[in-house]
């Protein structure tokens, strides 16, 4: 699968490069936050801002005062999601890399009409909490009224992943250094109740510590 | 203390801004992976890449190749390093939060002489692995001359964070949901050492797992 646009050819380690859209979806399904380049009259800022997917867009939502969301109406950005899997010793110093998945997509941001935005913002409740949105109290109109809700399309994407243990120069294999792979994960913590909870924990809350096996 | 420029003066939740050199530090050198804003002639681009801190800079290091390293040598950047710490759940969609600490950097990265790039990739290899530095191939001329280290002023940062439990309106707090924080955080999984391994874990390696204490 060729790169969907010149800016999205991936040319440094390309063979850790893919187009491939299934890939595509898993590392955004996987994220929770995004970072979005763009720039303004003070300069270029990378701001990171929760996100969720819906088929082939990326939303985002914020304050209709948000500085961010105005610019993206008005210019092409680069969204990217990373998501750190280890580090990888190598036998040599200058062979150590780390082990990711990561997503850029590039294009231009567009409101999500009216009409739309509480099936968005249910779907970002969804991607949070599954069944959440059915026990709290739902977006009242002022509220709604003050959320921005933007979407880019996946499009123009591309995805970069390294995986496995390290490439070692054959002639380093001798080395008395402990080589592999030190993983790194998105782990989940136990769930604190706040202060007012009477409420029994349901499925997503209950479910939510990661289970360690070792 | 205020904002050391315009464009890191805090406006969206300035409750939540802070421009501590303490905190600024400690968030970035508890990040492996930043998420660096430029420009070139095909847009706006945010790429991850590699950090490790020394003193007041942010370092990075690269293929003297690299598109990206070349650019930023002539422009001015935007450095951001986010921490997702949680899920916040209030009882109402709208106060839905998450728990985070964050710190963007903005200024112009300078190449390292190379009289201090041996040492500031020690300092690197210190970040990931304390003490493999001495066990491992160093570096050699030609790995050396292949690699290019930059570095960024933490002059012109600022921080933003966000922790504790959801705010709800007071009126919401008799609402049947569940209301609290579902932790994140970056774990450490089992080390995995690569096929030609003979060589016992060393400390960072042993110790590397993350204790889950419940």
């Amino acid at each position: 699968m060729n790169a969907p646009s010149t800016r999205t050819q991936v040319k440094r380690i390309a063979r850790n490069a893919s187009y491939d859209h299934v890939l595509l979806h898993a590392i955004v399904d996987a994220a929770y936050v995004c970072h979005i380049a763009f720039t303004d009259e003070h300069g270029t800022h990378c701001i990171p801002t929760a996100c969720w997917r819906g088929g082939e867009f990326l939303y985002i939502h914020g304050s209709n005062g948000s500085r961010m969301l105005r610019r993206l109406a008005e210019q092409d950005c680069c969204v990217t999601i990373t998501h750190l899997d280890g580090l990888v010793l190598a036998r040599s110093a200058f062979n150590h890399s780390m082990n990711y998945r990561s997503a850029m997509i590039y294009g231009r941001f567009e409101t999500v009409a009216e009409s739309a935005k509480r099936r968005a913002l249910e779907d970002f409740m969804d991607h949070l909490a599954p069944g959440r949105q059915a026990e709290v109290r739902p977006g009242n109109d002022k509220e709604y009224a003050a959320t921005t809700v933007m979407r880019i399309p996946l499009a123009e994407a591309a995805c970069k992943t390294r995986s496995g243990p390290p490439n070692d120069d054959e002639e380093d294999l001798g080395i008395a250094a402990w080589a592999g792979v030190l993983p790194l994960a998105q782990a989940h913590g136990t769930p604190v109740p706040d202060a007012h909870s009477t409420i029994a924990a349901p499925d997503y809350v209950r479910d939510w510590p990661t289970v360690i096996s070792s």
